[in-house]
């Protein structure tokens, strides 16, 4: 069971890459069969190149390809993905990491679903059935940077739409409904040997959403450049024209990289543009950042493409 | 030069503390005399209680004295340090890390000085001479969280000021003036095996600043407690009464505690309240950060304190 062997695993989101880097660390050879690239969708296409990049240089190879048969040819354990090009890949263990699907049966067909199969909640948690609320990975809610409902699955998000849900359900007479501040969405994983993270849209998702969407990227570093903690960091800001307010933010780095997420967010929930952002008074110390912040060098080079001096 | 010996520190600021990271770290036997603890004066003192529990367990003596006197009593290589409870302590080096002093003595005794000795300077960074501007460590200026002029002599308030010092002063005909956004005052540093960071005010110091004032301090981790890289990490906000809003934080953790700061400050950039942080869509994922991130029990535990179910 130990032994080293060959895994495919058919997905490249979060859950894929991060059982990629735990067998890789276990001595197993991987791929990672994922058509859009790894956390494609998520992530910026520059980004996910880096991102492939960097996973090539740890070990785990990911084919752009998806699979669409899985089958055991012989007695033995080899086991043979075939993909939409046509190819084979030998391995001896296949996982499916290739996505949730929401389960919203209750009620039959009279409470209102979303596209996604979501039970479609208002701020208050409330479904279109006025008694009935509902929280968790079977609900979209309403979200930033516009207030449109999103399939959000995320611990953090089932956490507080259930405080918000029960609080709603149970509370009496005339007292007020509380509301959900709406979630940015931020994802995280730790995946090979750097941290990923992202919330908010790409500028994919956010021309779709009617933004005149744009984003700035930078590669920057981790800690002060003298220091040998200082490590790669690459960040990417989507922000709409001309006003600059920020619609999401995606980070590839060293460890410690990732939680930079969380200021983008908090800047997010309140409205705010790549300037807000640039005029966070960032920490700085040579072992914990450097003198620029990743994330006043991405928001400067934001505004440098909004015309600001 | 290399050969352990003993060295005593005077001033348990960041930068006594850092040295005296740096030095253990090369063998060397440490003594720190530092009369408010480490980092008295930045933390609360219950944090500072617990950076000194973390210095010890890591090899380095802070000893609450004040450092009255040095001599070299013989024509070894021995220095003795007298301290303000008459007690001796014998080293083969003594650093000096007390601080620092502005120096503002451009224009003599025309420019309008505060109290420490720096210029003051209005958010546009003029001094009290219409035609003068200053910037750096030797300015105070207009700070969050009531706009008072505090001095901040930090790198990166140096360097954005100087950005709006410099437009001020190069604008030309009627140009409006560029203001400098009210900066937090976020310090950082790595001490021992920790990272320390703090942002705008302790509780004393809030109230002197005329603040209602009170804090919440908690215990958490710096990830999924399950997860092998998970370390405790402490948080401390400061907030007025009744309103809750955010008047400074302080968190010792390992690596990666640091630069949640920034989230801190990100907040009271907008005038933010501990709900606001709670409400922050914090990212997670068990190697990264626990679903419930360290700032979001802090949060939680304010808003307890403030009476909010």
């Amino acid at each position: 069971r130990n032994a080293p062997g060959h895994v495919a695993i058919v997905g490249g989101g979060f859950l894929g890459l991060e059982l990629a880097t735990l067998l890789k660390n276990r001595g197993q050879r991987v791929t990672v069969l994922a058509p859009g690239g790894p956390l494609g969708g998520h992530l910026e296409a520059s980004m996910v190149d880096r991102l492939d990049e960097i996973l090539a240089r740890f070990g785990i190879s990911v084919r752009r390809e998806r699979a669409v048969s899985v089958k055991r040819p012989g007695l033995g354990p080899r086991i043979m993905v075939k993909t939409d090009r046509l190819e084979l890949v030998g391995a001896h263990m296949v996982i499916f990491a290739a996505g949730i699907d929401p389960v919203a049966g209750l009620g039959g067909t009279s409470i209102r679903r979303t596209a996604a199969g979501t039970y479609a909640v208002d701020a208050s948690m409330r479904t279109s059935a006025r008694n009935v609320f509902a929280c968790g990975d079977c609900v979209s809610v309403p979200s930033l940077p516009d207030g449109r409902s999103r399939w959000l699955p995320l611990s953090p998000v089932a956490f507080r739409g259930a405080r918000i849900a029960g609080y709603n359900a149970a509370r009496r007479g005339r007292a007020p409904t509380r509301s959900l501040p709406p979630p940015a969405g931020s994802y995280t994983a730790r995946v090979a040997d750097v941290e990923v993270a992202c919330v908010g849209l790409t500028v994919d998702a956010a021309r779709q959403a009617g933004f005149a969407a744009d984003h700035a990227e930078i590669r920057s570093v981790t800690a002060s450049s003298l220091h040998e903690h200082s490590r790669p960091v690459f960040v990417d800001l989507v922000f709409d024209r001309p006003a600059g307010r920020l619609l999401g933010a995606q980070i590839i780095g060293a460890q410690g990289a990732a939680l930079r997420i969380d200021v983008v967010a908090a800047v997010m929930a309140q409205g705010g543009t790549v300037t807000d952002l640039y005029e966070v008074d960032f920490a700085y110390a040579p072992p914990v950042a450097p003198s620029f912040d990743p994330l006043m060098v991405a928001a400067r080079e934001a505004q440098k493409q909004l015309g600001r001096r």
